[in-house]
């Protein structure tokens, strides 16, 4: 291990170059020419030279970081969300720091307890579902801000339409020819209330328009919610021929109840989640994909343009995607869940 | 938004209090009165006032960054890893800058693509399955190295037992009466590939050890290579009464073309995962657990040791724990998979 990091100049002497051609080569721009690059690289290869950021940063005023903000890390969701932004911030050679919240969120000022400001040049959120004080306090760091997952007036913001994707996700369900179509929604104090909310009114929407009452059980979140709820739906006098969940989570978990009962998929009930969550596709599930990644990556580059003078307002409404597998069909014509 | 961030002067003018008080407060250091302290909390938090990683930074040598490694962010399995890593990181406020590597591994220079050097006191890999030569490369640095999923000697190191998972797994199924055990494994030239070859000479261990041949069948990794090995087991003159799996996404596209095939878990066959994925408790699969949330933290804790001076090379060895579900049972005693 070298007892001191190598300094540009340190690399300038190896490559017998000067110090601003090191500079050129680094920051990648033009006026090298392809062997002097070449030679450069090289050596900075050799003494394992790296920009330091905090150098650099005193000149520039930047830090060249982003920190983003998740409520968690383990849910399937952030991690292919972060892998979009990810990308995102390496294709503009900026680091990402990456704060969970979790159960944080639940304290006073969890927004300022996270050092974010003078050490990150941007910061962005991924399904947080900021009050309008958040938002504030987050604001007065004093960079510029980007929201994925939420929609927010006058504050840059990348999004789905869940009530539309509900709404699409149910009409699905009633051309098939079911009438009895249940949700099984979730109730959380902390997260992703008003996604939550507006999936439900998606629903009950498109049941409206079809004349038909909507039918929502509401439980925890995850997998427990969905078996909890299927198997109260299997105790009703006249079980639903159909049921949409608000997530793949809760598909699977209510998936888990219908195996256990014996009850066949899409046989006797049809089954339908919501995300494309990476285990919806092996179990056959028919969801609404929202491609987390490729959300993560249009936030990841809005914030880059922002940082580059683009206005900090900008909504992008990403789109939903029927993914139709082999959980739903036409209800069967006779009656009971096993004829 | 205020136009230029608050300075720890600006708090303690409004504290009023001195500059050592408010630094004493901001440390959280002794021999401040509470109703004080609580003051210069609350004059911090109005000034949306955080202490500069940065500035700090050129007076203790230290960024307050730790950066870690990871070969992809999506998969379940990095999530869970990353949220223990952040929540040991955090314990010790130090924030946690993250990397993918993904498909530049393949890139020559990969580790000196990656800002670390004067970016970060340390760095953690994650499953990335470092060769002598990427070892090397990443300690010239000059930060500690701490490997999450690897063992490497004289490395501090964070791992856990492939072969004894695997042996035991196995043992389980041979424990249930079954002798046509037969094991779906992975190949991929980038990743895992140590970890796929310890599991697998696992798995041979406990059949010699049984005096029975080992029936390995090896795919491309995921579900799909879960599915096609699983297809070929069902073309066999005579099938398998057991599979093991080398982790839990080919476990469950395994399970797929089971389900397909009409042929049921695990009445016909035993099947059996690794890892323990969120989805494997939802689909009843009995597997290995190998807690990633727990070596994420405990890797993120001897990072946050070796800074304060602890020894570089400590070796970590996690336990793993079967998950006994209803994928596994005795085999049927008559033969045939539909008798």
């Amino acid at each position: 291990m070298p007892s001191q990091p190598a300094s540009m100049r340190d690399v300038a002497h190896r490559a017998g170059v000067s110090l601003s051609t090191v500079s050129r080569v680094l920051r990648d721009a033009p006026g090298v020419a392809p062997e002097v690059r070449q030679r450069v690289q090289r050596a900075a290869d050799e003494l394992s030279y790296v920009v330091s950021r905090n150098a650099s940063g005193l000149v520039t005023g930047r830090t060249g970081r982003v920190s983003v903000v998740v409520p968690f890390l383990r849910p399937w969701f952030f991690g292919a969300a972060l892998s979009g932004i990810s990308d995102a911030l390496r294709e503009a050679d900026l680091d990402m720091l990456v704060y969970q919240v979790g159960e944080t969120r639940s304290r006073e000022g969890w927004a300022r307890a996270l050092p974010l400001r003078r050490n990150t040049d941007a910061v962005v959120t991924v399904s947080m579902d900021l009050s309008e004080e958040e938002c504030r306090r987050l604001e007065d760091v004093g960079v510029p801000m980007v929201l994925m997952g939420q929609k927010v007036s006058g504050r840059a913001s990348v999004y789905i339409d869940d009530r539309a994707g509900t709404a699409g996700a149910t009409r699905h369900l009633l051309n098939l020819g079911h009438t009895r179509v249940a949700y099984i929604g979730s109730r959380s104090e902390a997260w992703y209330s008003t996604s939550s909310r507006h999936r439900l009114e998606g629903y009950e929407a498109a049941m409206a328009e079809a004349g038909l009452s909507p039918w929502p059980v509401v439980k925890a979140p995850g997998h427990t919610g969905g078996e909890l709820a299927m198997g109260e739906l299997l105790s009703d006098h006249e079980p639903p021929t159909a049921v949409l969940a608000e997530f793949d989570d809760i598909a699977l978990g209510a998936h888990r109840t219908l195996r256990r009962a014996g009850v066949r998929v899409p046989d006797s009930i049809s089954l339908m989640g919501f995300d494309n969550h990476d285990a919806a596709a092996v179990m056959d599930l028919t969801t609404v994909d929202q491609a987390p990644y490729d959300s993560g990556l249009t936030a990841g580059r809005l914030t880059v343009d922002i940082l580059n003078g683009a206005a900090r307002h900008t909504h992008v409404e990403m789109p939903t995607q029927l993914i139709l597998r082999q959980s739903t069909a036409a209800p069967r014509t006779t009656r009971g869940l096993f004829p």
